[in-house]
């Protein structure tokens, strides 16, 4: 029986969720999975960090009160968020790195990761951040220190689609996608076929928690531009950056856009999309398209993500499913460590 | 660098396009898949048998006129299907079977995977009756002899549902699923949309190539009455049999019912479906099911299939793809290969 140690960066929802997997499921996971997991660590900006090598109750911390410096009250917690400890010196195998996205650089998340990583450590992470600017650089130094770099989460939360491509897809050539990587635009454009307008939809996703405070990201396509460079980067071998990507959102799209598609059986979606192009190169944007209600992007409503795949030898596979929510992203870590445990049991025999 | 021989047990469509896949890409296949694939016997009823253990060229096979015997007229051929011959003594590792579905007791195909099992040969299997029928047995024959069985191809050709489930969803649990997972079917409700009427639609999809002479099979849920069966099987631990799927067709749907329900935003679609119970029975069902609009089932017109999982963590995970042809299915054949190859690295290391 394998028990991996893991230590979790980043103890908002994503984290807290898998701490409360872990309460819930580690015995079954035994049986069913073949490992168990230990929280060795924690650590987070606002809540302080903590160390227990003997592991930590993952109950109690699932439930910690979401108070500044919280894990200080804890024996032997820290009110600062000791990210570096945590990560090299806890005695975890695996770090679990779920701090917010910073398009720009990346950072501190990419630090983690690298810090993770050079210390021959696993790294499971639903962060977009280091991977669109920084996967390259990241998967070779967990190649060279031969431990794992998962990032299942960092597109569509648990739905599976890098791994989907990647193994089930394996001996037909991927041409391209077009997906629905955001779940409040596609949120915004849904209502707005209801009838209700830009702005007001825009209330409607914030108020149901959907959009934050400021949506452009959401709504203006930089949010999917950085899936669109992780999807592009890991399914077409492109080599792309954040600006190589066309992007326009869907601020501009009126209820007459709208109304106009609908009577001619059509519809509005922000997709964003990457196609091979006739001499390798890959072309790459994020966009409102007019969709012709067969296309099966179409349909997709509400705040569901998909992604379809346009392959050689079966044509178009599409996969949807939530593109975000606690336990969903959660799920998409203990994916990661499932993968992770299989290739380590493959080099172990 | 791992060579397997394959002998093709049937070689009508599927098979004959797996045959031209080796043609055309066995070279890469080595970079790529790390193996590569040697035809070392084909057997069919109508075409004869042939072997030769250095190997059968790929793309003369593909290319074998499809007239009766055909396979005598090569060197060393036999205008019968040598079948146990071929299975048993070609030297093969694989045997790839795609013979017809026989629903009723699942012959010959089922002696056919039986022999390879026996005697220690991978199957990979396209047929849904061998895995409706006899599937536990099969499975436990192939385990005792430490081999593979798999059949990926048997529900939905190449999409990869099986596989998805089993593999990517592991860790989650899955309670349950509905599936347009007939393209026939599919294809004459979504003609009736159109406005033309059953018959009409049904002969249709015959001029296609969609439905056979006797369209019975799909438009009577027969056919998708056996992927319930080895989805549920699968996927929920059920022992189903055949007869245990309660299962009506859509010929008694009227161009009336269509029409009602597009007034009411909803559409009739043919569902296969499974659930587990509060007391852990799976019970499960074939019937024409009336979908609202934004049911993720509901836009998926003419030939396409797909499958809608519910699991527990993260909530709906839809698939959707092809449902039948030659390289489609010939693509699902691969990914079982590219599956057991995998399995038997890790076992060899």
């Amino acid at each position: 029986m394998t028990e991996y140690k893991l230590a979790l960066v980043g103890f908002g929802g994503v984290n807290r969720a898998l701490a409360q997997l872990i309460a819930e499921r580690n015995e079954r996971w035994k049986t069913e999975l073949g490992f168990s997991l230990k929280i060795v660590g924690v650590t987070d900006l606002f809540l302080g960090s903590l160390i227990n090598r003997q592991g930590l109750d993952a109950a109690s911390l699932a439930g910690l009160p979401a108070v500044k410096g919280a894990l200080a009250q804890l024996p032997g917690g820290n009110a600062l968020a000791l990210n570096e400890v945590v990560i090299k010196d806890s005695g975890a195998d695996i770090i679990a790195e779920a701090t917010f996205t910073n398009p720009v650089d990346g950072e501190p998340a990419t630090s983690f990761c690298r810090w993770a990583l050079e210390s021959a450590k696993h790294v499971v992470t639903t962060n977009k951040g280091p991977i669109a600017l920084h996967g390259a650089q990241l998967k070779a130094l967990a190649q060279r220190n031969h431990v794992a770099f998962e990032y299942e989460g960092s597109v569509m939360s648990g739905t599976p689609v890098i791994r989907l491509a990647r193994q089930l897809l394996a001996g037909s050539t991927i041409n391209g996608f077009e997906g629905i990587l955001n779940g409040t635009s596609n949120f915004v454009l849904t209502r707005m076929e209801s009838g209700l307008g830009f702005t007001e939809a825009v209330e409607q996703a914030q108020a149901l928690g959907y959009a934050e405070a400021d949506p452009t990201a959401d709504v203006e396509g930089h949010d999917v531009r950085l899936k669109v460079v992780i999807l592009a980067n890991e399914l077409l071998d492109a080599k792309l950056n954040v600006s190589d990507v066309r992007c326009r959102g869907i601020s501009t799209l009126t209820l007459d856009d709208i109304d106009q598609a609908r009577q001619n059986n059509a519809r509005w979606k922000l997709i964003g999309a990457a196609t091979r192009q006739a001499d390798g190169s890959v072309s790459a944007s994020v966009e409102p398209r007019l969709l012709d209600n067969a296309h099966p992007l179409a349909s997709i409503g509400g705040a569901t993500n998909a992604v379809s795949f346009n392959t050689d030898l079966i044509g178009t596979v599409t996969v949807s499913g939530p593109g975000a929510g606690r336990t969903e992203t959660a799920f998409a870590l203990l994916s990661d460590i499932i993968s992770l445990h299989q290739a380590a049991a493959q080099n172990r025999e």
